[in-house]
């Protein structure tokens, strides 16, 4: 079935065919995506709209001599497969499988790892000055979207690749889409060649100008300044381009094959640094795909055909976070939403769609998104900004400059805080409790369930000033929602089971976990209590410390790194108040990456869920404690 | 002697002169600002250069009903004379006194706090939409230097603008010229305009054109096309700028008020996003500054005539970090070394002298700068990256993306970390350790001395992985400078006082403030133990838990902020040894916001120099521990 794909376990192998076997080869690469990523789930509309363009590249070019840079990495697995990884690529993103993103430690081709946007330029650029440093002459590839083309940093790179005038090529991969529809001036700008109208505009315009041509000499100069006023109105894509100091070449069709071969194999003799403008088709070959190509950027696995029906899902943290929006915007028109490209992914299509006016979509641009959110909040609006944990981290410095700083009314929700799962580190929001509870002014709270969520959306929207929420990726646990949201009191938990061995403290996604603890803890004969800390920030430093005195042994869980996170804020409570005697163990993400997986998996593998909290309470109570002896130190 | 200045106490003041009083207002705003900013030191050049745009934005807008927001704000001053704080204005930077930059809390005109570059389009976006949202008809104007501009959120938020097509008017303040010399193809384009030739050549151009004008008809695309291409060698600023869908006006001359004022009134009237190009000139009127803005970017305040001759300084730690990149780079040509912006901020202006081919300055461009190091350590380079602590919050992501998940030997040179003095608040490297200790497989390291930085460098740069080495503003102790560097034991820490009753534990500037202060503690009779920790991460807890069973009581101490600090990492530490009993107090920055003034006043009052340790030393000894009764937990 695979009669050319099966034969290729390198580039070298590919570089064996011919130039017009190449549409074959790619066709059966898009049956093989179309066969295998709806076992394991993963991006498919934009693998699919690569297919002919990762083929060409890898044609064209010596990988891993010449190195080819994936921008956000989510459109990487024909490389893949044209790279030794066909056999494996079942296993992508599978718990000890390989990744749905390019990995340096993964492969020899996968130039540079990634998994956030707008990277690829800049690391380019120092593949490409450091071949000139050591007088390579290999070439440096990096392939990037026009959607991720809006994250600040890509402009950054550009800027100053356009000025070292290495040798450097972007691919612009333009599918007019990024993860939904693209946004900005930008994009409206690049896709303006594509209106039919726009050679017979031109036309007209130029023929209106040659008609009033006055006598050449004098007003010369009038005739030049009307041209270009003119041709303002008509600049192209390479504009831009050529502005910063790029070749431009393009536009040119990334499904045909041998065009592009043709195109690359003229892009490699050119010298300095070039943008080559690729139009492909996200979803290219699957038309549901095409069409709505939005609903298959990432696609979860299907069921297999017999699979018990199992009963509806409770509705996820996302889903909860997009209703209560639209619920609390009912009753209060000073309530807006931003994204940064994720309007279904952050749940907020539904506000999206009732709110257009109150609804922003800044694109993949973090940073600005937020100073925008600080901007609005000055006129005595109340903007929640939604991100990813993960993607926050781009913006750790407006978050402190322009809204903490500032004690703006912001709120950000951090959804998929926590293990993500399949995606993997570089999706994991496994730091923000460590990065920003060291801010002065923000608060930082996490809720234990679907229901205590949307109290704590209106708690974080009303509290006038700044506040991080961060919540989980996946489903709530079902629990009956209030109908009336209420607003909590800011700094307090809440103690949710009495126990008298030990206390275990938790924050958002494992407070139940750790309840389930209790129980099981119960049966061992250790009387655990239970209190749902609510806030990292401010810490309930009194609920905290009391069971601290109580029972002499506090045990911290969260899903986020344990080096300055929320259990070390605990171990400093129990310091500052000169607490000793107090027994503490920290459960959370160690320190080191974590790999992908279900979250199930990583959960189990980290300790984090039931059973290991269990575990460690048990291993914890029965360890001998150092006791050191107390010196006598008043003097 | 300031006949118009002295009766403008708001900008309704101003707005009774007439338009041809405005540059004898002008002259007297420059002498008052060459009469009082050698006092206080400060930005001196860049304010010479917008004394006329200040004054003109200031007459023809209603602030604070219109928003005139500063990008950076190290330009501001002129604004601060004109809004109410002329007669507070020579207490600027000056402990208690007003702030070097805009802040919201100083003045109703100040309409959004900065420090950072390139943020004003966002928060000026911000406030336009919020305007729009509420029907109101006010301006939104935000100013931005050329130098700003290379800073991808600026990018971000043009692009959400041009898109948005609400009212703001950006004010791109080009003086060619940021803190030292603008770089990037950005830069070169915009100045492009200045070359004399430009209107000879396109006259030439055009009058080629048009002798071959072929007739009107079949061939009109050909010259079309042909006249395209010839107008993309004269691009205008304004095509960037139409192109993100921006109405482009300009470029005017930004010293000339009468002009300047009448385009500000015809700019108020056109509606949508509006980008006008104002020339100035930085350090205006004052000769000096003119030829070598640079040097008068940033002065320090003059010496009083009569002023005893103080013996020279010890060489600042910025200028040790030059020196030695310069010696390593001598022997290993491996060697590259990265700026943003700030080739002799960060004492790299050396290097980059010596060795131009290996010295990068990428501009305003944080995120670009550590992803480009990246991508030049994968080809085997050890790339070492100059930048503030503060500013490298910008870059908090890549840290993380690119350089510590791919493990990749980027040296971060973090200058400025710790208290800053009199930029304030916004500049402060206060958190440094907190939002970098949690990141897996970083080094984070700071020397007790200038000497020790030297040793540190090349530690870092040859541990083969990613290093953060933060080091503080400010002059050396003026040690003795060994010859030969030597590579640290990673990890490893150094008892330099030996005492029984408790331990201090520095790290970086605070260590020989701590061992100062053992001295003052031995003569209240305290025998006080020295560790000089070296290393944030990985902890030296082996010397450290030793030091905590021997003294049984810890006093950490760090000039960052103390939440999920250095003190905190100690914690964690002991709280993993299950060491209790042992006492812990932490001494660092704490939980708010720390307002300018020197460095050693701040130090002082946040207790982190000698007097403060000593202080806090004694009455954590002479309190009682909380003892809790130890519960029997074993079961």
């Amino acid at each position: 079935m695979y009669k050319l794909l099966s034969k290729i376990n390198s580039p070298n192998d590919l570089k064996k065919l011919k130039t017009d076997e190449l549409a074959a080869l790619a066709d059966e690469v898009r049956a093989y995506l179309m066969e295998t990523v709806p076992k394991t789930g993963g991006h498919l509309a934009s693998n699919l709209g690569c297919v002919e363009l990762s083929i060409a590249l890898h044609y064209c070019f010596d990988s891993p001599t010449d190195k080819i840079i994936w921008d956000v990495g989510h459109q990487a697995y024909t490389h893949k497969l044209l790279t030794g990884r066909r056999d494996v690529f079942h296993t992508q993103r599978c718990y000890k499988g390989i990744s749905g993103f390019p990995k340096r430690c993964e492969s020899i081709h996968d130039a540079f790892g990634v998994g956030h946007s707008s990277t690829s330029i800049s690391a380019g650029l120092g593949m490409a000055v450091a071949s000139s440093l050591a007088n390579g002459s290999n070439r440096v590839i990096s392939v990037i979207g026009d959607g991720s083309l809006t994250g600040g940093m890509a402009f950054e790179a550009l800027n100053q690749a356009g000025h070292l005038r290495k040798n450097l090529i972007v691919v612009l991969n333009d599918n007019e889409m990024s993860i939904s529809k693209n946004v900005g001036a930008l994009s409206s700008f690049i896709s303006r060649k594509m209106t039919g109208s726009y050679y017979r505009s031109l036309k007209k315009e130029m023929e209106e100008l040659i008609t009033g041509i006055p006598a050449i000499g004098s007003n010369i100069l009038h005739f030049a300044k009307k041209a270009e006023n003119s041709l303002k109105g008509f600049l192209t894509p390479g504009t831009l381009f050529e502005a910063l100091g790029f070749e431009y070449v393009g536009p040119i069709a990334g499904h045909e094959l041998e065009d592009m071969v043709a195109v690359l194999e003229n892009v490699k003799k050119i010298e300095g640094p070039i943008l080559l403008h690729v139009m492909t088709k996200k979803g290219k070959g699957y038309p549901p795909a095409e069409e709505t190509p939005d609903k298959f950027h990432g696609i979860a696995p299907v069921k297999p055909a017999g699979a018990a029906a199992s009963k509806p899902a409770p509705p996820s943290y996302t889903q909860v976070f997009g209703d209560t929006m639209v619920k609390l915007a009912a009753s209060d028109p000073k309530i807006l939403a931003i994204t940064a490209a994720m309007p279904d992914g952050t749940g907020l299509s539904g506000f999206g769609n009732k709110y257009p006016e109150r609804f922003f979509d800044v694109g993949i641009a973090e940073q600005h998104a937020l100073t925008f959110a600080a901007g609005l909040a000055t006129e005595g609006f109340r903007p929640v900004a939604a991100i990813y944990s993960t993607f926050t981290q781009r913006a750790y410095d407006q978050v402190f400059h322009d809204i903490c700083l500032q004690k703006l009314p912001v709120t950000l929700a951090l959804d998929r805080a926590g293990l993500v799962g399949d995606d993997g580190p570089t999706h994991h929001g496994a730091f923000d409790i460590s990065y920003l509870r060291h801010l002065p002014e923000l608060t930082v709270m996490a809720p234990k369930d679907e229901n205590e969520l949307q109290h704590m959306l209106k708690t974080a929207v009303y509290s006038g000033r700044p506040v991080a929420l961060r919540y989980p990726r996946g489903a709530g646990y079902g629990v009956a929602m209030d109908q009336e949201l209420k607003e909590l009191e800011i700094g307090k938990g809440e103690l949710i089971a009495e126990g008298d061995d030990l206390t275990l403290v938790a924050i958002g996604s494992t407070v139940y976990p750790a309840l389930e603890a209790a129980k099981m803890l119960k049966e061992k004969g250790i009387s655990a209590a239970v209190v749902n800390a609510r806030f990292v920030k401010p810490l309930d430093s009194e609920l905290i410390l009391a069971q601290a005195k109580k029972t002499g042994c506090i045990v911290t869980v969260e899903e986020n790194a344990l080096q300055g996170g929320f259990g070390s804020a605990v171990l400093e409570a129990i310091s500052d108040a000169g607490l000793t005697s107090v027994r503490v163990k920290r459960i959370g993400i160690p320190d080191s990456f974590i790999e992908h997986g279900s979250q199930a998996q990583l959960r189990s593998d980290l300790g984090i869920d039931a059973a290991g909290i269990t575990a460690t309470c048990e291993q914890f109570l029965s360890s001998q404690s150092m006791q050191m002896p107390q010196l006598a130190r008043v003097k």
